[in-house]
């Protein structure tokens, strides 16, 4: 039985229901579910004060759960990068501890690749936004609990999904193919991370972004940014998931998200991708984030794919030998 | 007379009326004032495509003008920073265009310092925002007015305010002497430079910050990037200006501006000082972005002074050597 500790990285819970129903639901798919001394701490709008949030990523990163779900997002994170102790995370992970989660976590994941090259966590739910809502609330999705359950066991080897952005009729990225780190989120909070240490070298890569709330006009500002740093032209692709949550504004006269999308194309040979099903949207796939991924594109059909779990993979042949034996 | 150009370097204006107001009373004012051809232009949120605004750019720079009043903000002027002539620009400072904005137009000043050192521009008034309002809508603030005109004129040499932010019955800021480069603005306009060719190295400078509509916790997250990033750190001095338009959250539970003023101060021996008057409000100073100022405190009445427009004295001085002749 693999064990998944919850704990509370960035904001505060408002309450403890969801964070009671999401350890409930994720008790009945199997794991052996323990929630972390702190996940329902509060200082200000903050689950703890930092020094609170930094002790539980230690306290986890000791105790090497499989799965270390963080419960939601907000703001908290990159408060934290200075101080956190990466050679502890590091070891965690090495010793197979998935860490998941997705909005403010980008700070940390992205960090990660930052301070110790190799190593992936999961972009992917976060338990009381995905896993903690009521049936009246619209429940769990399907796909985002299944892709997670796959991902978890260590057998999810690729996502697919048809992209969605490009003018109708066309196919521009046929036949694309292309290898490289994995590692992005956030639109927001990535960029937040630019200038500083905290902010990954990736050459070649696949850059996935998401975004909520934000108007494609700081969208596209933010994208402009990294293109204008070198960041978007030195990938091997870009990937565009859910950007949703903002307000249409009197003065946009039909500017929206696709002439964002269209500005940054004009300014890259870097393919854009559009219609990743990742961010603040019911239904997301599971990525390894500091993963290398080949992306295939067959007419729209996106596909992005990485080698399984080999750690567990090796565990497993272990265990098989162990058997046969 | 002094030559006045109004142009708009980013968003489109909804209406002619408030430039048309606007224009009358800085002739009023004893401005000759032209209106640049594509003041009014449309394309999207944009006033004009970018080979539109950047055409008003270099017409202007060529006209050169004694002022060069932006119309409004919104978002644009990033989007022109790679193709902008700086030399064309810089041409113009050196023959006595001021320069004059905010908000948005941070991007163009901050790019100009990292482009053309020892060049000043204005941060100060946007013509529709602050001179284009009816008597309904408030009219001119009288201290923006006539800040705005003694600066133009060449004579404004400093500027004072009162430290708001610090606690009560402290004054710990008192007796504090600073001497640097004033550059600044807009905070989002200015993180969103970081690490592109266009923000400027600046060390031992002044850094003045506002911004709009952007909740403390987002305020607070870009305030840590810059400091993060080695650049609060390696100032003489902060200053912040009006930080408004955003809205409480209910997880906020007491969180606000001052906290994250408080969580930069907790950070950098760098002072934070709080309360001068620039940014989206109605009361705004006019400040030379790119000049050297002097920096003092004496109790909480913060000083910012700087050596009046040489160039202007030196023409008077011309004219008034002839006269005696």
């Amino acid at each position: 039985m693999s064990t998944l500790t919850l704990f509370s990285p960035a904001g505060a819970l408002p309450a403890a229901t969801p964070l009671r129903r999401a350890a409930k639901r994720l008790a009945s798919w199997g794991f052996e579910v323990s929630i972390d001394a702190d996940a329902l701490s509060r200082d200000q709008r903050f689950a703890g004060a930092d020094a609170t949030r930094l002790a539980a990523f230690h306290r986890i990163a000791k105790a090497a759960p499989d799965v270390a779900l963080a419960t939601r997002g907000g703001y908290g994170c990159t408060r934290l990068l200075d101080q956190l102790d990466w050679k502890a995370i590091a070891h965690s992970v090495e010793h197979g501890t998935r860490w998941v989660g997705y909005s403010d976590f980008t700070a940390f994941q992205n960090a990660l690749i930052a301070h110790a090259k190799g190593l992936a966590t999961w972009a992917g739910p976060l338990a009381c936004s995905d896993f903690g809502r009521s049936e009246a609330e619209g429940g769990v999705d399907d796909i985002t609990q299944d892709c997670f359950l796959e991902a978890m066991s260590g057998a999810l080897e690729a996502v697919g999904f048809r992209e969605s952005g490009a003018p109708r009729g066309t196919q521009p990225f046929d036949g694309l193919e292309a290898r490289g780190l994995l590692w992005g989120g956030n639109l927001t909070v990535l960029c937040a991370l630019l200038s500083t240490p905290h902010f990954p070298k990736v050459k070649g890569g696949v850059l996935f972004l998401e975004d909520v709330g934000e108007h494609p006009y700081r969208v596209e500002r933010m994208l402009l940014q990294l293109q204008q740093a070198g960041v978007i032209d030195a990938q091997a692709a870009v990937l565009l998931g859910d950007f949703s949550g903002w307000t249409r504004q009197s003065t946009d006269r039909g500017y929206g998200l696709k002439d964002a999308v269209a500005s940054l194309r004009a300014r890259t040979r870097t393919p854009v991708l559009t219609g990743l099903p990742m961010g603040h949207c019911a239904t997301k796939v599971c990525l390894p984030v500091g993963a290398k991924v080949d992306l295939f594109v067959q007419g729209r059909e996106v596909i992005l794919g990485w080698q399984s779990d080999h750690r567990l993979a090796h565990r497993h042949a272990h265990s098989e030998a162990a058997h046969a034996h």
